[in-house]
């Protein structure tokens, strides 16, 4: 039995997918350092380590479609993380100072370059192209449905949960980003407590 | 009396002045609307009316320090809406919902495009120059002294005031760079409610 043809084109499938992978990885992580208007797609394909046109293989629409492809793991990258971080208390109060906590721990790693999440990205680059517009507005959905959920476990009625997890995530933003500009963890510790009473204030 | 060569030198100091402050502002406006990477210093020039010359002239510095100068000016420009906003309600939670309100209005007069204030823009440039980032601190600063000296005119106590500041200020932020993102006033409509029910719970 020869096993090579189909060996082959396994190999060969796990190699691109590798690739696809690794191209899309390397546009999140300058997309979050530099935003979309300095990163190149060149400098994406040198840092990726593929080729410019094994870029436009995977990619045919360009830096548009690569960055909404970027956007769309970051989404779910970020969305496990926020998930798996609010595990961590029962009480949504606290799950929400551990949080802001967690997010000050990473940009201080970052040495305070890195965005929280890409809200900033999202307004240089959303005007751009409806398909980053949708891919922005749906992982800003994803995460306020994460924290919501949080909040309607402990008893917060649906309405005020899904409001409640907006100003959360809207929230740590600005004050991720006041963060990076004093570089300091401050904003966000003063965040979590203030988010913490909030939260307290309706259960 | 011939008072001819002192009125031409003033009208030439006037033209001057005239000339920086219209290359300051529209700076200030491209800054607001593409980001610091996205402007060039020859579109900067272009658009308000002035030579590229003219232009080094007056910032010898580049574009680093013409976005510098262009955030001072944001900078006071945007303190003095916020004290005006904020002093048209004697109640400072009334008076957040009221600010949260004007922002909204102003970007959706914008059709969501400008900025709220420059804290996406401060992440894209911060690291760039001491010079951006140091003016960049200053506006955060002075913003949060204007909330928190409204605060503490309603009692509430020096040290709660600052933090609530914060507060007030980055969530608006965040909120309005959610606004931008999903298109809606309703991110800053709730972020005032939220706000405001925070504020009362120190009065």
């Amino acid at each position: 039995m020869n096993a090579t043809p189909q060996a082959t084109s396994i190999a060969d499938a796990e190699a691109a997918a590798g690739t696809r992978e690794r191209i899309v990885r390397t546009t999140a992580r300058l997309l979050q350092r530099h935003g979309y208007e300095a990163t190149g797609i060149k400098q994406i394909g040198r840092e990726a380590g593929a080729a410019l046109g094994s870029v436009y293989h995977f990619f045919p629409g360009g830096k548009q479609e690569l960055a909404a492809e970027a956007i769309r793991h970051l989404d779910r990258q970020f969305a496990e993380s926020l998930r798996a971080t609010l595990d961590t208390e029962m009480d949504p109060a606290k799950a929400v100072v551990a949080y802001a906590q967690s997010l000050a721990a990473d940009l201080q790693d970052s040495d305070w370059l890195d965005t929280c999440s890409f809200s900033a990205l999202a307004l240089e680059a959303a005007h751009r192209s409806p398909e980053m517009q949708r891919a922005l507005a749906d992982a800003v959905e994803h995460w306020q449905r994460v924290v919501s959920d949080k909040l309607r476990r402990a008893g917060i009625a649906e309405h005020d949960a899904r409001e409640l997890a907006g100003t959360v995530m809207n929230t740590l933003e600005g004050a991720g980003l006041a963060a990076q500009i004093v570089r300091s963890e401050a904003p966000l510790r003063v965040a979590g407590t203030h988010l913490s009473r909030l939260i307290r204030s309706y259960t």
